[in-house]
């Protein structure tokens, strides 16, 4: 930790409000439960509060990044007509619940607080060396810098607060509008203890250099940064099953090169190898001349999971955790119909098999991104390939391909082309480094002086895919839970529906099968997608009694399509240099930490 | 082994033709070869000779089937220009190459030999006492017994004549069209050692009777039979892999209930569920009103390999090894085409779903056979579903739907309905069993007590799948032979390519990649198919040297399909009630013999 970093003793107090009645569901949960809290400080219950820390703190260290996310749902339930129940479930994994439990009857007391009235300013280094429940919780937001350490055991979001520790709030309420509401703020100011310094407030908007880098766009600080130039970040993997559309701030980035600056208005598409010539479309053109469409995919890099090679044996790549794959609704111009108004009919499929896409993103010889895809996925009716100029129901962000990107679902992220600068009906694949000399599968026995990349197949469509995201692996249960909650993703290429996830606690030994979901969990799920166009993932869920005698738990999960294709079993045998199409078993181990045993 | 296993001491013997010049390839081969083996009977490469009968001894008790399969190849390559090189390469195997290699030159020598004027009259039974290299190897071919004991070591394809042992050859030879040939027969009628009891010979001609199953065509004897009525069966792995294209009599057969008689010319199709009413077709109508289409499919079970599943803990099903797959050619009408003409159009597509398919093979009850396949599969063009009429340029043999089938390439063997009487178009499913309560997948979890059909999807397309066919499990390869060749085959449903098999010898460790092949390996490869309709399997080979240290291998493959889906590891972990989808890699285990250790 550098300077600063013991923790202040300033502490923010306000005149509460005059407590109501646990039967008027339209004041503040929040308000109650902090009051709740301040009276265990001072009484018996103290102990209990903190022992909740170990499990907070343990989660400070795991999550490396310096902001926080929090669960949308949970305010949502905490303010609807049974806040009472749905209070107690949030709580019950932050330790809190005891103290809501036994003292709720107390609530209307009121503590007076005293207003600091003149605060101090700190530095950003001294905020951000504040993000332990040992060394204190310090945030920013709009400017001031709060300490809000004694409300992280009491956030209804859980231990993501955390992951704003040190940084700013302001991007993860951004995620979660939940927090876009009066009360919040009014918790908030309560934790307040001084201004964040005037220059440092400055440089929390990016700073621009002259490198080809210094266009992109800022990103949201919860990635977690696999490489900076070309940007390659992925979420946290617990907040990334938190939404089933993922937000597009959070949204994985794999950028191959600087991010293009484009002006919509002189935005041209250019769509060649098809009779009459070339055409050329202007954004508007694109959408005012075909009809707009939309899906929900997701889409995976294909070195997703490619960590978990690297321990089996290095390979070249970004090092990728369980989060390179994300979910969104895209909308645009069917690729169809642009073929189609471009002078595409049954003479071209006779010459052509491929279609590729060249981006507007370049390196500094002036080559551009390009990859291709099969003409039939492009021109079939069910194929669904969209020239996106959407992302969630707004333009696509530039990190996404702002204007128009290709979105070619049930394949590999990298033919999704950003930046989308040409259409190229062609019977040869695309000639690009990308498509060539790059994502292809070889065997375990092929190594870098022997590959033949001519001798694989382009990666298009990706295998059965499943990953825990929660609970992450090396973190603990307690045995008092008696039971734990094992939360995940599970996706195929192809449009191959996901139908079944298995979820085993002891390494693969034994099996329970999984609960799917095809939206959030308030909402009504997604109509089932026709046959082979099952372009979204689905989230599982299970709940499983904690093992008696266990001390350790190998979580194991494994997903199944609809073509009852299976993940395999282990990494080494599917191992492949360039670390690539890493779908074995995800397995996470948890320690169960018995009551008496831990401080 | 029954009465008469004494080994009989008759040896018919004929006057050789005058021995001529390896340089005439116009000259039987085999003549020449017979005459080496002569030759060294009686002189100092006995030893050698001996050498070589454990190897084949063994392969007679692991081939429990009563008859034999040569190998066309080799004896194409022994009468083509180059047959010294091809007669060496194919002696390899059998141990007679030493005799061969020493003694042709010692060809032109004569031997004289008696013919044996009275021949004794046998029964069937001591016929089939006589199948190993042991008791004597006995076979009949149109009503006359052979001893060809002597013959098997020299024999072309190698172990596969052991088959035949104690069986009839006719059927064999009808497989491998090259046994028609004069040649062939002047060197069986050397080893005639009498003729078969009249009543056998008329037994073996099958035996009628009124049960529902008396109507049943006859088979081939190589069949391994997994159920008798209704038929089930599969060929010997090793001559499964011998034709890219399965000839129609060794194909595997899947009946549910007994073959349905079917009068070609009062045979009807009825489609229903379309505008307009239903149409009726006569054989007649459905070959003429409609282009032939021609497709290279393969079919598997849902069960193929449903033993190993059994090893791990039993299910419910059938026995089956790992040949309930093959391919064939399947020439018909495209189903999308008959639809058409039945009032096909988009307005359907918005209410119905699936296309059901009823058999007219019945129950007692009168309950017919019936299944369904997704409405888009059967219409698209690039779907290939046909109302298949020839199987491999001729009419569909009645085990295989006679006079019309439905061939759903790319789906499970359960959806492609034999002896086709009705289609329907449907916003449901097929009621059927079949459809319903069997063939469909679920967690190693599920057991009878707690299983809901109705949570699992009906298999359609399969996963990746791919086993070794040769050598077989259990049996040795001598180290002196310094490498081993493993053979087998691969596929993928929904029309996925095969990519690549890797091949490990010690057990999943390390691996190789094999050769594949889309065709016999004396004919040009077929055309690569478009993406999405790759329906037929690859062959792959692969020649390994024999590893210094080992005492025993483990040969395991898997494969790998173009979404890079791949086979998982182990069994257990996709255990199914109903012993299904049983793709897992394949393992067999062969001892490496020592030379000087045994006999």
């Amino acid at each position: 930790m550098g300077a600063g970093s013991e923790p202040r003793s300033v502490q923010s107090r306000l005149e509460c409000k005059q407590a109501t009645d646990a039967t008027q569901p339209n004041i503040s949960a929040m308000l109650l439960l902090r009051r709740c809290h301040r009276l265990t400080r001072f009484g018996p219950l103290n102990t209990q509060r903190h022992q909740a820390a170990p499990a907070v703190a343990s989660c400070a260290v795991r999550l490396r990044s310096g902001s926080s996310g929090e669960d949308q749902r949970s305010y949502q339930h905490a303010h609807g007509p049974s806040w009472r129940q749905a209070l107690a479930g949030v709580l019950a994994g932050t330790g809190a619940v005891l103290a809501y439990g036994l003292h709720h009857h107390k609530a209307e007391q009121v503590e007076t607080i005293e207003k600091a009235s003149a605060l101090p300013i700190f530095t950003q280094e001294e905020v951000t060396s504040h993000r332990s429940l040992e060394d204190g919780v310090w945030v920013t937001y709009k400017g001031a810098v709060y300490n809000i350490t004694e409300f992280v055991a009491m956030h209804p979001g859980g231990d993501k607060i955390m992951l704003a520790a040190g940084g700013d709030l302001e991007p993860f309420w951004a995620l979660y509008a939940v927090h876009k509401q009066e009360h919040v703020l009014e918790i908030l100011a309560e934790y307040k203890i001084g201004e964040l310094r005037a220059e440092d407030l400055k440089k929390q908007q990016s700073v621009k250099s002259s490198d080809p880098y210094s266009s992109d766009p800022e990103r949201h600080p919860v990635l977690r940064i696999n490489n900076l130039k070309p940007f390659n970040a992925e979420p946290p993997p617990e907040i990334l099953t938190d939404s089933y559309i993922t937000p597009s701030a959070i949204f994985f980035k794999r950028n191959h090169l600087p991010v293009p600056q484009v002006d919509p208005d002189s935005y041209r598409l250019h769509v060649e190898g098809l009779p009459g010539g070339a055409l050329t479309l202007s954004l508007e053109e694109l959408k005012t001349r075909f009809p707009k469409h939309t899906i929900t995919a997701t889409l995976q890099c294909a070195g997703n999971r490619r960590s978990e090679m690297n321990k089996v044996k290095q390979v070249k790549g970004l090092n990728w955790g369980i989060a390179a794959i994300s979910n969104a609704t895209w909308s645009g111009a069917r690729l169809r119909d642009v073929l189609l108004a471009a002078g595409y009919g049954p003479d071209v499929a006779k010459r052509a098999c491929h279609v590729q896409f060249e981006g507007l993103d370049k390196d500094v010889t002036g080559t551009t991104y390009g990859a291709s895809i099969p003409l039939n996925k492009a021109v079939s009716e069910e194929g669904d390939v969209l020239l996106a100029y959407e992302m969630n129901g707004e333009d696509l962000p530039a990190d996404h391909g702002y204007p128009v990107r290709v979105v070619v679902p049930g394949t590999v992220g990298a033919r999704n082309v950003k930046w989308l600068g040409k259409i190229i009906v062609s019977a040869e694949e695309s000639s690009s480094h990308w498509q060539q000399n790059d994502y292809k599968g070889f065997s375990p026995a092929t190594d870098w002086d022997t590959v033949d990349f001519k001798s694989a197949p382009a990666i298009q469509e990706l295998p059965i895919q499943s990953a825990i995201t929660v609970p992450a692996d090396g973190t603990a249960v307690d045995r008092s839970n008696e039971e734990v909650t094992v939360k995940g993703y599970a996706w195929s290429g192809g449009g191959r529906e996901v139908v079944r996830v298995d979820v085993s606690l002891d390494g693969g030994k034994t099996w329970q099968v999984a609960q799917l979901r095809s939206s959030d969990k308030d909402q009504a799920p997604e109509v089932s997608p026709p046959p082979g166009r099952a372009w979204a993932w689905k989230l599982w869920e299970i709940t499983v009694p904690l093992p008696a005698e266990a001390q350790e738990l190998e979580i194991v999960c494994k997903a199944v399509d609809n073509s009852y294709n299976m993940q395999p079993d282990t990494v080494a045998p599917i191992w492949n240099l360039r670390g690539v199409l890493s779908n074995a078993w995800h397995r996470v181990k948890v320690k169960i930490r018995e009551d008496e045993s831990e401080e």
